[in-house]
């Protein structure tokens, strides 16, 4: 039988079991969905073993748990190692969703659901092209690891330490990672770059107590007024980063890269249309691609203090409250530029409010020769299936432990993606579109058959 | 029976009164508190019958309901009306009460409880006076007219109306309100001048999603970049407000009024310590008390928008938000000031963000000539209690109603607060000290018989 029939046959209960999975709150962020957590990931060790894959391990970490498994039964053959994660983000703004973020629900085409695209919908594909083939063949044409953690939204922290630990029983040639987009519908691609990140959140307190605005307003500080001339002095009005020292060790972008840059083709005007935006903005003289792909950021996530009820209240707050991420390309090392900002930061914070400033993650960039073989072969294997050879891109995201897997074990890191960039990751409404659900699984059996 | 007696055998029964209003939640800027306002309106018209009061009348009105009574029995001599409001201010932050805000205690000689000092406990003193004076003396000295509201706190949009429609039935020769504070413990005051108020909300809107930031990040706008930028754009770095036009018919501080300002003696380190701050601020070239008490404000009250829970969340928030109050002094003309901000804020908004404005409540300031007679009688009533005599002080508050009350009926407002600055209104742990309770009391009952 052809893998296609056998996805086909499979397909209702393939989506069956992908949609139970989701249904599992397994947000890593919020310590009240610890028992989620656990019961996403032993779901996911039952799937593993039905598969037919071996040494299914749940290791326990400090954080979230951390499974492994192999299947070592081809000889001569190089070792692909896949990564993947059973965390979510957070689903706020709940109010948002159209239908809720844990009740899979799938509408013209799309599965909608949390985790649908990142990582869950991705991961599942590899299990599920993994027990195809086991079970067509009686074997996999190479050899198979298998690491999967459960902390990928929150930094990472314990992964690290666990690969060190255990480099020799994870070696590969390659590690295979599916939690990337399609340029766009039918068109694959490769990243070749991911951006790193660091994280801060900050706090600004000023009196012991809210205050009333009548009494003290025009004579004491306001937290609010502190943080908004605190954050608006991060960026110029040209979009720049003003932080003394923010771009060092941001390679140019080369002649090579801009031609490969245009070769990406975007319609920057279809997507500002898609987006619902009046136009796009960013750092003055890049284009979108170029901003995304090869310049770093200082982006506010979250802002908030004083009151939000309904109404008006007359209040000086006492205490406000931002949370910053930064994507950084090339060198930047994210510890010298989360010391860079907090200089910056303490340099500038108005007269009589008192800052304080929690450092988050931090995961260099990544980047990776597009020439590699392991590379090219996945090019190959996209266009058997979709028709089209992948284009080699980079990404603007951030998964932190890529460039930790590619230094620790010494292998080429394959980012094979099945997303959409407007899968609306890490917002409401998160979807994957089943038409590259379909296309994944034989997608997958194709490169490691071609191997 | 002196009227310390009387009110010192009656004081338990008057504070578990007292306690059973504050218990009532007439939060009136919340919708969900509609039934409590009620509530706390019906139980006051129960008590201003039981003090003896005539014709006592619950008036609906779109919002909240007024109530007004009278007691006229003393021809030839002048009538006094007394306005106070039965609302009160929202709660949160909840968390930093220290008991909740509407289970009134008393702890070191003070009532906490939301609403006990702004303005039920000032308005009760009033009630229990008036009953006093009718069951001791069997009448009152002078004419009394009653007039409550449950709109103070946002923006008594009903009452100009019923004042305009009831102008003879209200008609009186002053207009008291305890709704104000001491200057501090054992020094009272009168305040001459309230300064005006204008509100406005404001959001930002870019995306038609929260968007990924690395996906996006550095390539569309972020709403919290444009709210940031926008508000810090509202003050330079002298404290001052940048909106043009913002400070026409702002008057200049005059020596006299200066003079009035150092009398006041204000111990500015003292009031630092006291509100826990690194250091006091405001628009420079200004003392404290002239910056609360003759200079206006725009004061941001809350700003949020992303994700503010616990960890991170790398997302570009497609929304944001801000509320916004000023405080007006002088012929500041609140609609013109509130179109000023709208043109600066339309001007300055960043390129590819969305800005809607909504109008809030508008009051223009209030000043009264501190020589009139009903107030000199006010500062004496003071000293017989107080041993010493009230000054005359410019309060940084607005009492939105203060100058429509005195424009409509054409009557001086007499301003006879017995709050102290210190006690939290609109803020957590809100209260009313114990000792102007009792001093309170016998303040009315000393200016009603002196009037």
């Amino acid at each position: 039988m052809s893998y296609e029939t056998y996805f086909q046959n499979n397909r209702e209960k393939h989506l069956a079991e992908l949609k139970e999975w989701l249904a599992i709150p397994s947000i890593s962020a919020l310590s009240e969905h610890k028992p989620d957590m656990v019961k996403a990931a032993q779901w996911l060790v039952d799937k593993i073993k039905q598969a037919g894959l071996e040494h299914v391990e749940l290791h326990e970490t400090k954080g979230h748990p951390i499974i492994t498994a192999d299947y070592l039964h081809a000889p001569g053959k190089p070792t692909v190692l896949v990564y993947g994660h059973y965390d979510v983000q957070p689903v706020d703004p709940l109010n948002l969703w159209v239908t809720p973020p844990f009740e899979p629900d799938i509408r013209d085409g799309k599965l909608y659901a949390r985790g649908s695209t990142d990582d869950k919908g991705q991961l599942f594909l590899h299990i599920k092209a993994l027990e195809a083939i086991i079970k067509e063949e009686g074997t996999l044409p190479v050899n198979i690891k298998l690491c999967v953690e459960g902390e990928e939204e929150i930094s990472s922290a314990n992964l690290p330490g666990f690969l060190e630990a255990n480099k020799e029983k994870l070696a590969a040639d390659a590690i295979l990672i599916s939690d990337t987009s399609l340029l766009e519908k039918g068109k694959p691609a490769i990243s070749t770059g991911l951006r790193g990140l660091c994280a801060l959140e900050l706090h600004v307190d000023t009196a012991n107590t809210d205050l009333h605005s009548g009494t003290y307003g025009g004579g004491v500080p306001n937290a609010l007024h502190a943080i908004v001339s605190l954050l608006a002095s991060l960026h110029d009005d040209k979009g720049r980063v003003t932080v003394e020292g923010f771009y060092d060790g941001v390679p140019d972008i080369s002649p090579l890269m801009k031609e490969e840059f245009q070769k990406l083709n975007l319609n920057e005007e279809q997507l500002r249309e898609s987006l619902g935006l009046e136009q796009l903005y960013g750092e003055e003289g890049f284009t979108f691609v170029e901003r995304t792909g090869a310049r770093p950021t200082l982006e506010l996530n979250g802002v908030y203090g004083g009151f939000q009820g309904e109404g008006s209240k007359t209040v000086i707050p006492k205490e406000a409250h931002a949370k910053i991420t930064c994507r950084l390309v090339g060198n930047q090392d994210p510890a010298a530029v989360l010391e860079n900002i907090k200089r910056h930061l303490h340099s500038h914070i108005q007269p009589g409010a008192k800052l304080t400033i929690k450092d988050g993650e931090k995961a260099r960039a990544f980047n990776i020769d597009p020439s590699h073989r392991m590379l090219q072969l996945a090019a190959d294997a996209y266009e058997d299936v979709y028709g089209v050879r992948a284009l080699f891109t980079k990404d603007g995201g951030s998964i932190p432990i890529v460039e930790t897997f590619s230094r620790v074990l010494g292998a080429p890191a394959v980012l094979m993606g099945f997303g959409l960039p407007d899968e609306n990751l890490h917002a409401p409404n998160e979807h994957f579109n089943l038409e590259n659900f379909d296309k994944g699984l034989l997608t997958i059996v194709s490169y490691l058959k071609r191997i």
